[in-house]
């Protein structure tokens, strides 16, 4: 049977934007390939309605584990779109969610909505259903911000890395080279780092120290914010 | 006639916190008595119902004129809040916005739902209905972080200020009294302002000098932001 409201309102979704990053790639987001109109066939955000009693986070973690099988996910609120045409069907307001995710530590398969679920680089998306390319590129931009005032990269490196790894991931979030002499000045001025008495194993180069983050410091620039210039 | 749908749906809403600041008061938030159940009688953010078509952008500076008067102000979504037990009609689903502006060019008057609309002390507001108390809790913080990242001020100040009327700003949105040597050679190292040859006229005690914005510095760094420790 149908529900009645006195008025009509528009309805309520969520969408994911989940980054993944891989030992020496680009930056790569999560996608899928829609079963149903409007828009079939079409890759899109994983995503879809809010329930009635479930709150917009929840939805956010229960549609990306339903669409692509991910789970265990910390998905971030983002931004709330909710321009009148960005359905073709009514009026869809959507709350954006976003996380970045090792691609190693995330296996996906495509179920319910999704016909496939796959990893594109960022700056390479499919032509993407809805109004999911600009809100790609908010979420591109807000990480992008965020590497400057937040730390970044426990999640996406082993326990212990080289300068070299780290670098690699401020490269492929920014989407660019960045310097190496001042990027090692600058992030070991912020006190992230500790030094470890091991060297990388197995390289054909000279072997390069290897680093692990101090657990106090990463949490506390977590929480009080700071400026990394990069 | 009622409307129906075949699921049902959360409701979606806007709340407004509009920050405000006078020359030399404490921060104010601009609060409604509420007219109607729930919470009739109590104190709350400005906000209603997103009508279908509407963009939430759109209906939170609807609403904040219908209850309140106040228009033209800039409102910026800041989160959306939809945990189901907030509202205790139904799951309510709010994407709130917040502003910050000059009470002295903010003439407010209660209509529409609004038996009074008052501006409050940020710090001593009267019990409030729904969840608004945990929202301005977030909006209070994500302003005083905004301080830290991007310039403030023009809208608050005349054209041409002394130093110690911008550091009121600071220390009003703070909510604690700052250091006045290190806030001044702080704030003239950014680039924003303009020392004019003018000094502060009728003033009992020294005249200070006048500064001004450099409107291009300000558009600038508000939109690439950086880092101002206060």
């Amino acid at each position: 049977m149908p529900y009645t409201y006195a008025y009509p309102r528009p309805a309520l979704t969520v969408d994911c934007i989940v980054f993944g990053l891989e030992n020496a790639g680009d930056l790569k987001v999560l996608l899928i390939q829609r079963k149903n109109q409007p828009f079939a066939g079409r890759w899109a955000l994983p995503g879809g309605f809010v329930d009635v009693g479930e709150a917009p986070e929840q939805a956010a973690r229960r549609e990306l584990e339903e669409e692509t099988g991910l789970k265990n996910v910390f998905l971030e609120q983002l931004r709330t779109f909710g321009e009148p045409g960005r359905d073709p069907r009514e009026h869809v307001v959507s709350v954006a969610h976003d996380a970045l995710v090792n691609v190693a530590d995330a296996r996906v398969r495509a179920a319910d909505d999704a016909r496939q679920a796959a990893w594109f680089p960022v700056g390479r998306p499919p032509p993407l259903a809805f109004d999911h390319a600009k809100i790609l590129r908010v979420a591109h931009n807000r990480l992008q911000e965020r590497l400057r005032r937040r730390p970044v990269g426990r999640e996406l490196l082993p326990r212990k890395f080289t300068l070299s790894q780290l670098q690699h991931v401020y490269e492929a979030i920014l989407g660019k080279e960045i310097d190496k002499r001042n990027f090692r000045r600058r992030v070991l001025r912020t006190g992230l780092l500790v030094a470890t008495d091991q060297t990388q194993k197995q390289v054909p180069h000279r072997a390069a120290r290897l680093y692990r983050f101090d657990a106090r410091t990463y949490r506390r620039l977590a929480q009080q914010g700071f400026h990394f210039e990069v």
